[in-house]
C-alpha cells in the first residue's frame, strides 16, 4: 500500500520545505521535491493533496493519564476515547502514565497497563512509569521496565500519603537512574507545605475551587523544582520536570540549563492560556479548572511563553487527565481539597500552540520541535516518531492552517463533559492524520479503530 | 545530471537515519529508505558509495576574511585558495566580510568585494558587512545592502582609530537594524581599555607575543559584550556576538537569552582547543596564535563546550583569517602590538568539531546544527542550505567517521606556511564533497573550480 | 567652654541610648548615662535640654556642587549660603567637587576651590576633586591632592565634551588610585549613547523637559555602572558610584558587592521620593526636576528603598546642585538639552530620610548610619565625623522626632527659587545643631558664621 | 564601686577611638575622651590600665550547646565550666539551646534548662528555644517563650527522628514566628537525603569518620537553606541560618538579602579555619572534627571569609558542643554515624576571629560588629549588650593585640581533652574581663564565679 501526499509544505524542527511525501505501508519510504516522484513514473494507491498545507510529523503527548485511578474515581477517557481525540488534534503518539500504587510492584503495574491499553487505542503509545513506592525490589524492576521499553520513571514531590516520595526515596531512585540512564521525571510542587496550608485553608472556613490555587503558592513549585534539581545534581539523574507552571521554577531550569546539568521541562497549554481567574469562576465552576499545579496569575503565562522560545521548556504536553464536572468534580463541592485534580485537553494541543505561531510568539519549526521533534526525542523515540524522514513511521498531520474552528464540549471528541476551552476561536484546524500509514482523521471522518500499537523506548537522546 | 549518494547515514540537526540521497543537477531531489530509488527503477548517472557513512549537509563557516587588508597586509588566503581549502574540510559555504574603509561608501565595498570573489570561488559564498563609519549615508547604503542580499552588519568595539565604533554610532546602526530586521554582529571587546593596556606594556618594555593575550583581559570581553547587549536592547535590534572566547561573555549571553533578547552568539575552534599557553610559547612561535579576542586561559575552555552544547553558543565559525608566520607574523617582532590579528581554520573546522562527538561532548546531531543548521537559519540561507532536504541545494559532505588523520601545515591546504593545529591527531575524515551537486572533493584529490556563487541572503530566520 | 545635652536619646549606626553628652570647646568630652555628669559634680556653661529628642550626630552630605559652573551660569548657592542651608537642615559636613576644567591643573583648581570656601562656610567642608582632563601630569596631581586631604577623585562616563572620560583615561586613573588606596567616583551613565539618543530627540522636534529623562534610559545608568565595576576589577581600585537612581544599576552593584568588591553607592533623597512623572509636569515646569541621571519611574523608588535598607545603597547624599527656575532653568527653554542639571536638596536630606523612619522603611540605627557615620568612614573623615563618643568633633544635631513642617521655597534657606519638594508635610525637625562645638542653628534661628574648616580627609575606611 | 578603664582604645561596630571607661556597679557610667575624668576630679575604686590595648564590648557567642543531651550522652561542658571557658576567651554572654525533647514541653523544657544553668554560670546567659514537635500546644507555648524572654525557636531539617521538622510543621512554627515577631533558627541540611547516603555508605562499608562529610554535601545544605527561605517567604518569618558551611547556601543567603527578605545567617570559626581534610585524619582522629554541617573543602573558606566582610554573614557564633574524644567520640568508632556531632570552641572565638584582623582579611570594626554588636542586635539584647555606652552592661574586655598565644587542650579551660586548633599560633589575647562590672578574668586568672544572669531579650533589631 503507497499513499502519496503531494503539493504540501513539509514542516521539521528546522524549518518548512516544498516536498512530496511518499508513504508505503506503515512507513515513510521517501520525500522529495514537488514532481519528482511522478517524473520516475512512481505511482500511489492512494494520493492525498496538501496543497496549500502543512505536513507535519504527528504530534506526540508525553504526559497523558487515560483511565487514572484518583482519589475513588477514574479520569474520563479511556484508551479507547483518549486516543480517539488524540488523533482527531493531530497527535499521533501519547506516552501515559502507569500507576504503581504503594505497596504494589511496577511490573504487575505495567502488565495492568498493558491490560487497559492492549488493542484498544486509536494511536500508538507508550508508557512512563509512576513510582509510588521505592524500595529494593522497585528499584530492581526499574531495570527490568527500561527493558520492557519503559524508560523514564516519574515521581512526585506532592501528594503526601499518594504518590508522594521523601527526598531520600527520590535519591535513591535517582541513583538508579544514573546507573541506568533513566530519566527521572518529577511533579515539583512542595506537597509537605502545601497540605499544611490547605488544613490552614479548610480549618478557617476557605473551601471554595479558588483555594485549589491560593494554597499552592508558586514560590512552593520554584522550591521544590530547585531541590529536585539539587537531588538530579546530586545522583547525576537526568531531570524532567513535568507540567512547569511557575516563573519560579522556571529560572530554576533555566539556570540548571545554562550550567549544562541534564535538567529538562514541559509545559502545558492550560498554563500558557488560562489562569486562576479561572478557577475563581462563580459558583463552583472554578472546579472544572481543578489540576496541579494549578493555574496561575497572569503575569506567569508571559515568562512560559518566553521559556517556550528559548528552549527552557523544550515540551509542550497536556498532562491530560479529564474528570466530568457532573459527579466528578462535584465529589469536591463544599470541600475543594477533593475534586478530583486534572483537566481535559489531548485533543487541543496542536491546535492551542498553533495560535502561538498565529500570534508570533512561536515560530513553525519551534511549534514542531516542542511538539513532537523533541519530546521524540526526548523520550527515547526519534527517529521512529517526530520527525517526516524516511524510514520513521509514517505518522502524519495535514494541518490546514487557514481553517477556523471554535473549540467546544459540543464538538469535541474527549468523553468529558466541559471543555476547558469552551469558546476558544482557533485559526487552523487538522485536515487528515496518518497512523503507521493508515488515514485515522480525514474530512469525512474518523476512520482510526484500534490499531495503535505500544512503542518500547530507548533512553533520552539528549544527555550531554 | 543524476547522482545517488548510498547507502550511507543522513545527518540532521535533530539526528539520523538510513537514506539515501538523490541529487539532480544541482539540487537535492529525493531523500528515500534504502533501497526504495532502486526499487522503483530510478536510475543515476553516478553512484556515491556511502555505506558505513555519514552523509551531512555541507558545513557553512560563517566567519572568514580572504584575502582581508589589516595592518598593511592582506591575509594570506585568496578566495579561490580559501574556498578550496574549505571545501577540502567540508565546508561549501563561507560567509566573509566585506570591509568599508575609513570614509567609504558601503556599496562600494561590497562591489569591490564582489570584485574579489566573483568568478574565483570552490563554494558559495554570501558577505556580511564591516560598518567602521557610521553616517547619514551609511545608514541608506544599509538598506541597499539588504537589497543586495546582505543582511548582517559588523561592528567594532575594538580597533579604535580601525574599525571602532563608538556606542553613539553603535546606537544608530542598530537603530536600523531595528527598522530593517538586520542583524548586528559585533566584535565586542573593549578596544578603548584594552589600548590603554596595551600602552602601558609596550612603555613597560613588555612586548613578546603573550602580552597580547594579558592586554585583553576576559573581563573587557564580558564588558564589552554586556554593553553591546544593552545597547541592542534599548534599540530592540538582533545582535550576534562573534568569536565569543571568554567565560564573562558567554555568561553575558546566556543571561540575556534566558530573558528572551534577540542575541546569539558563535564561538571559534581555536577557543575550544587552543589556549594562552600556546600564546606563551618560547621565542616568538606565539605570534602564530596571535588573534583577537586572544586565545584564554584553559579554564574557559570548559564553559566554552558547555555553551556550545546548551546552545547558547548557536554556531562554530573559524574567523579564519590566516597571515604566514614568515614576513606576515614577523612584522611584529619586537612589538606584539604589531603582529597581524588572526589565524587560519577554515579547513577543519568540521574534523575539530568532529572530535567534541568522538569524544562524547557533542551528539552527531549537535555538530550538524552548530556547523551548518543553525548557521544557514541564522544567516537566511535554510532550507537552501543546511540541511539534506528535496529542494535544497546539493551541498553535501560524505564523511567517513572512523578515518584517522593528522593535521599539518604540510599537507593542508590553505596558503599559509603554518597550522595552528600542527600535529593534532584527527579521528574522522572527509571523503566526498559535492557543492550544488557537482563532486568537488573525493578521494582522487581536489576537482573543484571556480563555480562558487554568491549567496543573497535574508534576515535571520532565528527572531522571536 | 562647655556645653552639655542632657536627657536625650544618642543614636549611632547601631542604636539609641538614653545619654548625655558634655562638650568641651569643639570636642565631645563625655558622654555619660543620664545624671552621671552632675553626680560628678561636673559643671557645664550651657545646658542644652533634649528630653524627648533625638542627638545625633551631625549629617554628612558627600555630594554638593556650591558654585558650580554649567552649561555658562553657576549653580545658586554659595559656599555661604549652601553650608548655612546644610545646617538648618542638621548637616555639619559637606563635601563638595572641585571641577578640573579641560587642560586645567588639578592643584591649581584646589587651590581656586579653597578660594571659593574658605573663610565662607557655616560648617566643615571637604573636597572630591573632579578629574576632567588625565595625562601624565593630573596622575601625578593626584598624589599631591591626596597629601592635602583629597582622597576621592570623580570622573564621568556622561557629558561627553565636558567632563567625559574614556575608559582608557578611567583606566590610567583607576591603575593609580589602585596604587594609591585613592577612591574612584563615578557618574556611571553612558553619555555616548546618550548625546546620540538626544540628538535623535531633537532632530524629530522632541524638545520638552521629560525627553530628559526619555533619553537617558536605566538601562544605560545600568551598562555604565557595570562598565564601572568592571574597569575597577581590573584595576583594583576602590569605587564609588554616585546618584545611583535606576533598578539595573543597583542589581550591578549588589552583584559586585556580594562577590566581594570594594564598590559602594550613595542613592540622593529625589529618587526615593519624585519621579519621571515630575519631569513630565505640565509647561515648562519639568524642568525644575532635571538632572543627571533623570528622575525615573516610580517603580524604581521601591528598588532603592531596599537597597539603602541591604546597604547596598551605603549613603544618602544630594547631588546639591540648585538653579533657580527663572533665568537659568530657563536657558533650556524650547531644548531640554540646554536646561542647566541640577536640583537644590541639601537642607532637606535628614528631614526626607526621616520620613523613611517613621514611614518604617528604615530603622533609626540605619537613619543615622546612612547619613552620617558611613559616609564618615567611607571618606575618611570618622571618628572625627560620623558618631559621638569622646573626642568626636561636637557636630551634633537635636531632632524633634514628633515636630511637624511643610517644606517650601517660601521657607527654605537654599538661594534658589523654587523647591523640589514643595508642600510635602514632614514629621520630624532640626531643633539645635552644633558644628564643632557651637550653636550654629537653634529655635532661635541661625546663629552660625563662617566658621567652617576644611577637612583633610584619610583614604576610604571600608577596603576589604 | 567605681572602675575605671583607662588609656585604651574603645572599639565599636564602626570603629575605634582612644576613650577611658568608667563602670559603676553593674553598668558603663560613662565614655570620655583621654583625660576628662581625672579633670573633673572623677575618682574610681579600681583603675584598669588599658593602654596599648584595645577596650572592647564583651563578645556574645550565640550558639552553644552546654550539657546537651545527644545520641545517649551529653555535651562535656557544664554552664559552669563552659561559661568559664567563654569568659577566658573574651565571651560575656552566651546564648543556648534548650531543647524540647519529641513530645515534651516547650515550657517545662525551658524550666528544666533553667535548672541546669540558673546560678551556675560565670558570664550572662539568655536561651533559644528547640522546637523538635510542632503542634497546637507547642505554637501556644512559643508565645509564652517569648513572653519569658525567649525570642528564637531553632528548627531542624536534619536529624529526621530526632529533631527533624518537616516543611509543612516548619510553615507552621513560621506562621507564628511571623504573627509574633519571633525569629526562626534553621539547622539547613537536608537530612532525609542525607540520611539515605548515610545509609549508602554504612552499606557499602564505608564508615570511618571522612564519611560523616562526604554523606552531607555541600549542595544539600545549599538546598535546605533555599527551602528555608522559601519557606520563610511563604510566610513572612524572620530567618536566621545557623552555622553556615557552605558556598552554595551563602549564595542563596545572599540573594535573599540582596532582594530584602529578613534572612540572616552566622558562620563558626571551624567552618573558617579547618577543612574536610581534618575529618580525613589518619585512624580515628578525624571523629574530633565530626559536627553537622561537616567540615567542607577549603574552597570553601574564602567563601565565608568574604560573605563575612560583605554582612552576608552577619555573626560569628560557635556551636559550641564538645565531646570528649576518648568515651564519647569513640562511640562512633567503626559507624561514623555514632560519633556524637560537635566540636569544642567556645573559649576560642574572639581569638580566632582576631586572626582575621591580623591577616587584612577583616576591619577592628567588623571584628566587633561580628562578634558582639550584631549577636546583641539579632537577638534582642541591644543595648544592654554588644556597645560600650553609658547605660549598658559593663561587659568589657581588654584585649592586647600584640600578646602571642598557642592554642591547645593542655592550657584551654573547656572541659574536653582535646582541642580543634591544638598548636595553632595566635596573635592577640584577652588580658582581662568584665562580667556586668565585675572582673572575672585578669592577668591572674579567673576570678568570676557563678555570677553569671539570665538574659529576657527581645526581637531581633533588624527587621526590615
Amino acid at each position: 500500500m503507497r499513499t502519496l501526499i503531494k503539493g504540501g509544505t513539509v514542516l521539521s524542527a528546522s524549518g518548512a520545505s516544498p516536498a512530496d511525501v511518499l508513504v508505503e505501508d506503515e512507513k515513510i519510504a521517501a520525500v522529495a521535491a514537488p514532481g519528482v516522484f511522478s517524473a520516475a513514473g512512481m505511482a500511489a494507491d492512494e494520493v492525498l493533496d496538501a496543497a496549500g498545507k502543512y505536513v507535519l510529523p504527528g504530534g506526540i503527548d508525553a504526559h497523558t493519564h487515560m483511565e487514572m485511578p484518583f482519589g475513588g474515581t477514574f479520569s474520563a477517557d479511556t484508551f479507547a476515547t483518549g486516543t480517539a481525540a488524540a488523533a482527531w488534534g493531530g497527535t499521533t503518539t501519547i506516552i501515559d502514565f502507569a500507576v504503581q500504587p504503594k505497596g504494589g510492584s511496577l511490573l504487575s503495574t505495567l502488565d495492568a497497563w498493558h491490560g487497559k491499553a492492549d488493542g484498544n487505542c486509536a494511536v500508538d503509545y507508550g508508557f512512563h512509569m509512576i513510582v509510588s513506592d521505592v524500595n529494593d525490589t522497585t528499584l530492581k524492576e526499574m531495570e527490568t521496565c527500561l527493558d520492557r521499553g519503559v524508560s523514564s520513571f516519574k515521581m512526585f514531590m506532592a501528594y503526601p500519603g499518594v504518590f508522594y516520595s521523601t527526598d531520600g526515596e527520590i535519591l535513591r531512585a535517582m541513583r538508579k537512574a544514573n546507573d541506568t540512564g533513566a530519566t527521572i521525571m518529577m511533579h515539583a510542587e512542595n506537597g509537605i507545605a502545601i497540605d499544611e496550608l490547605v488544613a490552614q485553608a479548610l480549618a478557617s472556613g476557605r473551601t471554595e475551587p479558588v483555594q485549589h490555587g491560593l494554597t499552592r503558592p508558586s514560590a512552593l513549585e520554584g522550591e521544590a523544582t530547585s531541590r529536585a534539581i539539587t537531588l538530579a545534581r546530586v545522583t547525576g539523574a537526568p531531570l524532567y520536570i513535568v507540567h512547569l507552571s511557575a516563573a519560579e521554577a522556571l529560572a530554576a531550569v533555566a539556570q540548571a540549563r545554562d550550567e549544562g546539568q541534564n535538567v529538562f521541562a514541559e509545559t502545558c497549554p492550560q498554563y500558557l492560556y488560562l489562569s486562576i481567574e479561572d478557577l475563581a469562576r462563580p459558583g463552583f465552576e472554578g472546579a472544572k479548572y481543578v489540576a496541579s499545579p494549578p493555574l496561575r496569575e497572569k503575569k506567569h503565562q508571559a515568562d512560559l511563553w518566553r521559556g517556550l522560545r528559548t528552549n527552557d521548556l523544550s515540551v509542550v504536553s497536556t498532562d491530560h487527565c479529564p474528570f466530568c464536572f457532573k459527579e466528578q468534580k462535584e465529589l469536591g463541592a463544599g470541600d475543594f481539597s477533593k475534586i478530583p485534580n486534572g483537566m481535559p485537553g489531548v485533543e487541543h494541543r496542536m491546535d492551542l500552540l498553533h495560535q502561538g505561531v498565529v500570534a508570533g510568539k512561536l515560530s513553525l519549526a519551534r511549534w514542531v520541535e516542542a511538539c513532537s521533534t523533541t519530546p521524540a526525542r526526548m523520550f527515547g523515540l526519534y527517529p521512529r516518531k517526530g520527525v517526516i524522514a524516511p524510514g520513521s513511521d509514517a505518522d502524519i498531520v495535514i494541518y490546514d492552517p487557514s481553517a477556523r474552528q471554535t473549540l467546544s464540549a459540543e464538538t469535541h471528541h474527549m468523553a468529558v463533559d466541559y471543555s476547558a476551552y469552551e469558546g476558544f476561536e482557533i485559526t487552523g484546524k487538522v485536515e487528515t492524520v496518518l497512523s503507521r500509514g493508515k488515514v485515522v482523521v480525514s474530512p469525512s471522518g474518523f476512520s482510526g479503530g484500534s490499531g495503535g500499537r505500544f512503542l518500547s523506548r530507548d533512553l533520552c537522546q539528549y544527555l550531554g
